[in-house]
């Protein structure tokens, strides 16, 4: 018998939400969400399974290949999970691509799926706040969505000196790869791969890494180079590269708006194939403890054309929950936790329930959150309950009245029906 | 080329919410959200893949054996999606058996899947609202629940006559196929299908098709007079049944609450093998193009068993969204989509973007919803869209003096950044 019971433990890298985890997560759901509308952005929402081929398209080989739950159905499709938002955003578009008025500001907030090793950070089933918006060339799509973050960094009172948005282009990138490393194209997608490890590799070491790609002394010599350019350098290059002219505009607009934790960083890629222009991911620089972006995101213009629509410029990012919340703990950013709950109806022995059930309409008529006790009890013992659950206030029963007792002031009166409402203005 | 384009298409069985659509699932979710806290209800949260065994257990055969979504997962896991939510409830519960403080009121609005064929009130993904209650083994738990639902029905100004929950009690069902109709053991399950046909087959019909279960001519006599009955035969039996006995005081309370709505129907069963004492079915009888039960719920007292913990009396209810949807829109009970934005900020040719950013970011300080155009274009087109939008207040720029125009009354005036709160205040 004992060997047939079941596990009380959620599935490997997975978590189980009890009211207090809710509420650390609603904390941060909210402020993503309520800023998102204070931004004309509306939520929009897709299925958890999709066909597994818009992953295959464009989303990179890690992702498609190893973290992917991919399985057949029971009529014999292909589907998957989806391990992240922007493909199903894409095909929603493109399903409605003429009706849609431009430009379009769309937020979500879900749960998604890879198949990872659990570790700090990583999760197997984590929420992504998406926030993207379609239709604007101009740099003015990114300026709106830093104004976004920066909002939400303000509201979350993260402090300046804990987080950065690191920021570079695409397009520079094809410059230098093209342009000033003269690579083919098959070398490329090493060669990025490498960039994107330049912080995790120490710089002694980081020369006869690059060596691995296939570079030569003065290819790596050109690239270390490149890798320590600030803003400065950028500038010269504006002429000839479409990426350098966008971030020198990008970066104008950021100085006179006061978007200062928006930083260019040469070596900043991302790994997802599908984006075009600009690529950010946001830090924690306040310490060593959370490594991993914040988030990732980026401009991809031409994602549309795998559902064989045009073009149309798109920026957005995919906010993880799991290293944001670890963030915030880390920063002891989290407000306490509260149950929420305004008042409680007690039950001594002989009390009709009934009575607090019609109490209890009353009140909650009136928007109040209030708890009726169901079993007789002590009317100590339930006092002690809710003082402990700092439930402000409590009704009992005395002969035929009820009588209001103020947890927090510790004063009782005589229960006025008539004004229920003043009971709870501060 | 053509060929390899993928499909805009959602997963059969599934629907992608558009911002219209979110905004009608919003309506019914923040009520089922808002009403659970005025109930003192927690919200909480599990994962969307569970072992699939949890569902081998006690959810029964058609939901394990042909509607799991059940896969192997890279590691070997037998996995599952999520078909409903009570076992993975009781899982959490059972992990914190002694930890947490009974009675506990959580409940949980989140995605579910089964495999069906795709038709009016099914679908494959499905949202549901589950709210339960643990601690409580007297009556008050199911009066508490049944006080919930009210409240919701009418918050969503539901009339009367188009809904009805009917109730009936797992003990009684026992009494009659034990006592009554002496039945054994492996008759049971058989004859307890054929009830829960009841309604779905002609009166002149069912009593050949009960005789294919088994049932003589004596007995399906004594089955079909019960199914008639309704409180006053129960009445009579409250004695020698404890299901008889709790309907009995079940409805005693809700004759002296008001709560109409509830009525005792013997024919209801539920197919869950894990209910024990009351369940309960809510149905549109308001017409004939809802067939489906609108929810369904029940006690289920032994189910934390399965995870070796002791017993704990539990009820609730899995509140589907497809069929309420569907509901709501028989009655027309769906408000009309607003895009919820309280002001525009325009951009004209040659006018300052940064500056509608700097005035953007006033307003949302104070939490006024505004977009900000980013593209110039001429006032009257912006302001034209706007007007089609039903978009409140729109700010334009006049010399280098920003305009406020209310677009309900029509007038305009400078804009006065020290009271903008004040052209919020209707």
């Amino acid at each position: 018998m004992k060997k047939s019971l079941l596990s009380t433990q959620p599935y490997k890298g997975t978590q189980d939400y009890y009211p207090e985890d809710m509420f650390k997560r609603d904390y941060l759901f909210n402020i993503w969400r309520e800023t998102a509308k204070e931004f004309g952005y509306k939520e929009y929402d897709t299925p958890i399974l999709e066909d597994a081929d818009i992953y295959r398209a464009k989303s990179g080989d890690e992702l498609t290949n190893t973290q992917l739950y991919n399985f057949v159905d029971k009529g014999g499709r292909e589907i998957a999970i989806r391990p992240e938002m922007t493909p199903s955003l894409a095909r929603i578009i493109a399903a409605k691509y003429q009706q849609l008025p431009k430009p379009i500001r769309w937020f979500s907030i879900d749960k998604f799926y890879r198949y990872e090793k659990p570790q700090r950070g990583r999760t197997r089933e984590f929420f992504q706040l998406n926030i993207d918006i379609f239709g604007i060339t101009q740099m003015s799509a990114e300026i709106e969505i830093f104004k976004y973050i920066d909002s939400v960094m303000r509201k979350l009172k993260a402090p300046r000196n804990t987080w950065k948005v690191y920021v570079n282009n695409r397009y520079l990138m094809d410059y230098i790869f093209t342009k000033v490393l003269n690579l083919q194209a098959d070398q490329i997608s090493k060669v990025a791969r490498a960039i994107d490890n330049y912080t995790k590799i120490s710089p002694d070491e980081y020369p006869e890494y690059l060596s691995e790609t296939g570079l030569d002394k003065l290819q790596i010599g050109k690239l270390i180079d490149f890798l320590k350019q600030d803003l400065t350098y950028i500038e010269k290059l504006k002429g000839e590269s479409r990426g350098a002219k966008e971030l020198v505009e990008l970066f104008a607009m950021c100085k006179e708006l006061g978007l200062t934790s928006f930083e260019f960083k040469p070596y900043i890629m991302r790994g997802i194939t599908y984006y075009t222009g600009t690529v950010i991911e946001m830090f924690d620089i306040g310490g060593d403890k959370n490594p991993r972006a914040l988030f990732g995101g980026g401009r991809y213009d031409d994602l549309l054309e795998i559902f064989g629509k045009e073009k149309l410029p798109a920026f957005g990012i995919g906010w993880g929950s799991v290293t944001m919340m670890n963030y915030l703990e880390t920063y002891n950013l989290l407000p306490e936790y509260s149950e929420g709950l305004n008042a409680f109806i007690t039950l001594t022995p002989g009390q009709n329930l009934l009575e607090s059930f019609n109490l209890a309409d009353k009140l909650r008529d009136e928007g109040i959150k209030v708890e009726t006790q169901l079993k007789e009890e002590d009317l100590k013992k339930q006092l002690g309950t809710a003082n402990k659950r700092k439930i402000r206030y409590v009704f009992f029963k005395s002969g035929d009245k009820w009588i209001a007792k103020d947890m927090g002031k510790g004063i009782q009166s005589n229960l006025n029906l008539e004004d229920i409402k003043g009971y709870f203005v501060n």
